[in-house]
């Protein structure tokens, strides 16, 4: 049997030391590369950053498996076994034109059960961590349970994208949610979204697209706190494909899903 | 004559004095209440730190006139003299929800012309300053000139409400804007916004509506890195009166302004 704390205790220390090679990073020249189209970015020290994980896992867990944003890892097509599912840069956009607003993201799950999850906001020095049953935490600091809300006084994440016209969504359902919640929020960052939502800092959050590596850690973070997530349909998440999300503390989701998405 | 040097040390001063309250009210119990309607939140540290600008500023400079968002200073209806321009908290409703993505932000004006910017990001302790002449500063770190960026590079802030059905513009101006540029982000924070298009973090800044005590700092800034900032029709701004706001690097500005805002 796998022994959690000593996997978490692993993975804390990597994530640390991955932290400080990135911060060290900005004294020195970044290249840029863009993945599928000129605004997806892809730095050398996402890859760097992955290959530094990888090297780590096979190396102290070599029946591990890893599914990794830069595609690094192995071709990951069923949840069987243990699984780490890495973002080693969410946020490459905010990363090259900020050096902010970024994370390191890493989900650990079994049989397809989210463990461990880590979300470190490296320029903060902010690691939220929880342990499956064990609460989740901001660096010491215990996350208390999310308390209700209603939309009315509701701050929610969505990217202008889903706003105005796109392939998502028909972009009136969401135009009432913003006449009718408090204020709307983008960071460009998912995994800082869901640890934010986490933390009470947002009341949900939603997005017609994640990958695994986006949302794996967020999902163990929030389930620790009794937050809500599935897809904009209400449908449970698939954790190794794509998804779109509807994440929301408890009460508020169900305000959204059947007063906004449904309707 | 003025001793600008000496009116910004003590301005400094005063800035931090009142984050170092501010950090410390965390602990403490807020009382919020609402001002013209439910979204539109004061806190009763917006207040204490008004007033304790006031008291400061009426203490060491009694001529001066001072212009802040919670109305304790004076009515200001002409530009005469030397104003102080005062948010206290600009993104009460950050503080309330967030305890963070706040600023302090205090202009101070001479015959209509700024002469000192202070934006006080107070969590992550980043103040933004500037002298008019003498450059923009994060801390003690010199912010460079802006460099030019086409809109299928930049990075734009505009608050959700301008995207969908609104008062303050035809949504649909801003639709390819979402479309064509690299990306949109909301803070919920004027102030912040400001700074972060003074320090490249942003390319660019939308908006319908600010206050004088949301604009007046980072303007300051704005002038010393070679940023333009008008109304979105392109006319002057007027510093003691609402504007609508385009905020951007050179070239930038042109582009927004020919190519989607008066087309």
């Amino acid at each position: 049997m796998a022994n959690w704390k000593e996997i978490d205790k692993k993975a804390k220390e990597w994530i640390e030391e991955a932290g400080e090679r990135i911060r060290e990073s900005f004294s020195t020249k970044l290249s840029i590369q863009t993945k599928s189209n000129p605004n997806d970015l892809v730095t050398n020290m996402d890859k760097d950053t992955e290959q530094f994980f990888i090297k780590k896992i096979k190396e102290t867990y070599p029946e591990h498996r890893i599914l990794g944003e830069e595609g690094f890892g192995h071709k990951v097509e069923s949840t069987e076994g243990i699984i780490w599912i890495i973002d080693p840069i969410d946020g490459t956009m905010n990363f090259v034109h900020q050096q902010r607003n970024f994370a390191i993201s890493i989900g650990i799950y079994e049989e397809g059960i989210g463990k461990i999850g880590l979300i470190y906001d490296v320029v903060h020095n902010e690691l939220y961590h929880a342990i499956k049953g064990e609460g989740a935490y901001m660096n010491e600091i215990r996350l208390p349970k999310l308390e209700k809300v209603s939309v009315k006084e509701a701050i929610i994440a969505i990217n202008a994208t889903w706003l105005v016209e796109n392939r998502g969504i028909d972009y009136k359902k969401l135009t009432p949610l913003v006449h009718d919640s408090r204020g709307i929020r983008s960071y460009g960052t998912a995994a800082i979204e869901l640890a934010y939502v986490a933390c009470g800092r947002l009341d949900a959050y939603i997005t017609m697209r994640l990958a695994p590596w986006d949302f794996a850690a967020g999902l163990v973070l929030l389930e620790e706190v009794g937050g809500t997530a599935t897809t904009i349909k209400g449908d449970k998440i698939n954790i190794i494909e794509k998804n779109s999300f509807l994440i929301a503390k408890e009460g508020l989701h169900e305000e959204i899903l059947a007063g906004y998405l449904q309707k």
